[in-house]
């Protein structure tokens, strides 16, 4: 009865009280609720935009609380449970600001949770058909690449910071050679004095056409055209445009979901997302919220690829989020048939192909991004290129990377260099 | 050495391991570090783009990581420390979205904490320079209003949610005539089908003018006009200034920063900022930030009226907390000697004037939002704005409330309604 009236929420409730009061209260907080009776709030009014909860199923307590407490008692228990809450579609609206302010923005600030978070969200046509979704997702990535039967496999510029145009336009020339199907800026890169973003495309984009004349391939090259000024951001993507590129860096967070939708819908580029800042919104498993939330948002916002770490990354992140955070992304969101290409990146070598192959649905359908794994390879960057595609040859023929390594020796090179050590 | 040549933050580090590694891996990986040697990272590039650790005081350790881990030993202490780490303004430049993902987001992902939160920021001129700041703060906001000698008193419009346009203009009407200097629409409201804009600007704003006519006194009526979209952000932006209104709702977590600036570059309204959402980034003390980091983002991108809570929020936030946040808003950011005007609000009454005027310096530049604790007055919302005035009145004057309430029959009526029961 709810499908497409209602917006359903599900919030992980824990707290010293009980959980079924506190949903209780979401819904009223964050509908016709006030601390004090008012004139004007008649039961009819309340019944046409009231959210309720329909639903709660309590979770084994905790014994410490997400949340420090100023007075913690010997012995005190914190109940959780999870609540779903349905939110009338009238009081909404279609607009995406408004959904964050009432299912999300307002709930952290509820007094008497121990720790909140924000689970699962289930969204009617009437908000998801409003956004343009990816432009360039799965399909447009391969269309603009022309890779198809395999996973791209990409690379970035290093070291991130420091390098002057002509110095990052020499290392990005070898990279071009090396047979990778996509470069991108690091995302610290963001147009500091000493390397403008237009002293790179100009140095830049001439080898990659080059490269396109002699041998067909075009690589996709992703500027970082991020910037606070979404006037500047459109003033970063024209030159991208005009110097003939295809792709841009976006740090989604730092710039924020307007301005993100504001270049979509004046985008010719790939917009490829770094969510650098997400970490402290999902990090502790009883605060924040799931990625198969925050997903959605930036999806309908139109980011055609999102970076979400891979196996064994360097970072915080379990290999198990970034497996939950891949199937996310292959769910659909809203009409568009068009998904999201999911990067997988972070400490990448070619070495978790296999387990990224095996726990990802045996999909093809990624972009495998590396950067030392590629760039420090012990034979140069194109030996690491061919290193990784090889390691996705033995992952999609169910052949041990160090059988496949006997006859493939840059790959043989790559565990040498790159296998943790025990 | 660092005051004008480099960003210094100062981060609380929680680790299991040794908080002095964990600055240096901030330090190292914020700046020219991967995870393996790389071609091409000289040290003179190093030297020029490097961030570095230049203090750290270790603090208690803790007995409870702020993030659970998956396997604790019994009796394991979690060491803590602040770290200050100066980045170079070099590598940065002067984009606020380079600054959040180089200093912040990237930060926040880094393995190895069991907590992280941002405590300071110190920002070189080069950088606070390249935005606008507030254009109506606190002068802006007297100057608009003619209120010079207290607060200002506001009231919000409740219910939040559910009444049409004419019903809205109704309730809007008793409350311009109630002597209040302003009003607001709710942060929930944010252009639903039974409510645009549009309708409301055109019910209330002649009822503004009339009140003008009559009495010389102009409310500010803060329409909400935030919207994911800019170009519709904008389009509600004109709605109001065609209809004569001065000021705007605007949920800034919600739309994002980018958005936030590109509004306010054009904006003719003082921009009242909602910070819903927020909370989820500093309510655990050993996670996110605090409101002194954030607000000087919010500030530097414009922010006319800030919301911090107050004594005695309806929210969890504790009133120390919020005594913070308003010396934050006081102290410069930049070069504007404009300031924003902070907004204390949630649960207020007048009942806490007393208490917030001792707290907060003795100032009475700040907006008193009032929601129930105006509407609600047992002798209606003009009897509630002269309750909160007299509450005022002998705040500043230094005499109890309850011996000041003996001669003001309005706050007398209040103090009955509103005091926490014991």
């Amino acid at each position: 009865m709810y499908h497409q009236s209602h917006v359903v929420m599900t919030y992980l409730i824990e707290t010293a009280g009980d959980p079924a009061d506190m949903a209780t209260k979401i819904a009223s907080d964050q509908s016709t609720g006030t601390f004090v009776d008012l004139p004007g709030e008649t039961p009819e009014l309340k019944a046409r935009v009231a959210a309720r909860v329909i639903a709660l199923r309590e979770l084994d307590p905790a014994d410490v609380p997400s949340i420090p407490q100023a007075t913690p008692k010997a012995g005190q228990k914190f109940r959780r449970a999870e609540a779903d809450i349905a939110y009338p579609i009238e009081a909404i609206g279609d607009d995406l600001a408004a959904l964050m302010t009432i299912t999300i923005g307002g709930v952290f600030s509820i007094r008497g949770f121990t720790g909140i978070r924000v689970l699962r969200m289930t969204l009617p046509d009437a908000i998801t058909h409003a956004y343009p979704g990816p432009q360039f997702g799965i399909e447009g990535t391969r269309k603009l690449t022309n890779v198809w039967d395999r996973p791209l496999i990409g690379t970035i510029i290093k070291p991130a910071l420091g390098l002057r145009p002509p110095e990052t336009a020499e290392l990005a020339g070898e990279l071009i050679g090396s047979g990778v199907d996509f470069i991108k800026d690091d995302e610290k890169l963001c147009g500091p004095t000493y390397s403008s973003l237009a002293e790179r495309v100009e140095a830049i984009m001439p080898r990659i056409k080059d490269h396109e004349q002699k041998t067909g391939k075009k690589v996709m090259y992703a500027f970082n055209i991020s910037h606070i000024d979404p006037d500047m951001m459109m003033r970063n993507h024209d030159v991208v445009v005009n110097g003939g590129g295809n792709a841009a860096v976006i740090n989604i967070n730092s710039i924020g979901q307007g301005a993100f939708l504001y270049l979509r819908k004046r985008s010719q580029l790939a917009l490829h997302a770094h969510r650098n800042g997400w970490d402290i919104l999902t990090r502790h498993p009883g605060l924040g919220m799931n990625f198969s939330v925050y997903q959605q948002y930036w999806r309908l916002l139109g980011v055609d690829q999102f970076q979400i770490n891979g196996i064994g990354s360097k970072y915080w992140e379990p290999d198990d989020s970034f497996v939950r955070s891949f199937h996310d992304l292959s769910q659909q969101v809203g009409h568009t048939d068009e998904q999201p290409m999911p990067v997988v990146c972070s400490g990448q070598w070619g070495g978790q192909a296999p387990e990224t192959f095996a726990q990802t649905g045996k999909t093809l359908d990624l972009l495998y991004l590396c950067g030392g794994g590629v760039v420090s390879h012990p034979s140069g960057p194109a030996a690491g290129v061919r290193a990784v595609q090889q390691a996705w040859q033995a992952a999609r023929d169910g052949i041990p990377l160090n059988e496949y390594a006997r006859e493939h020796s840059e790959l043989a090179e790559a565990i040498k260099k790159f296998s943790p050590k025990k």
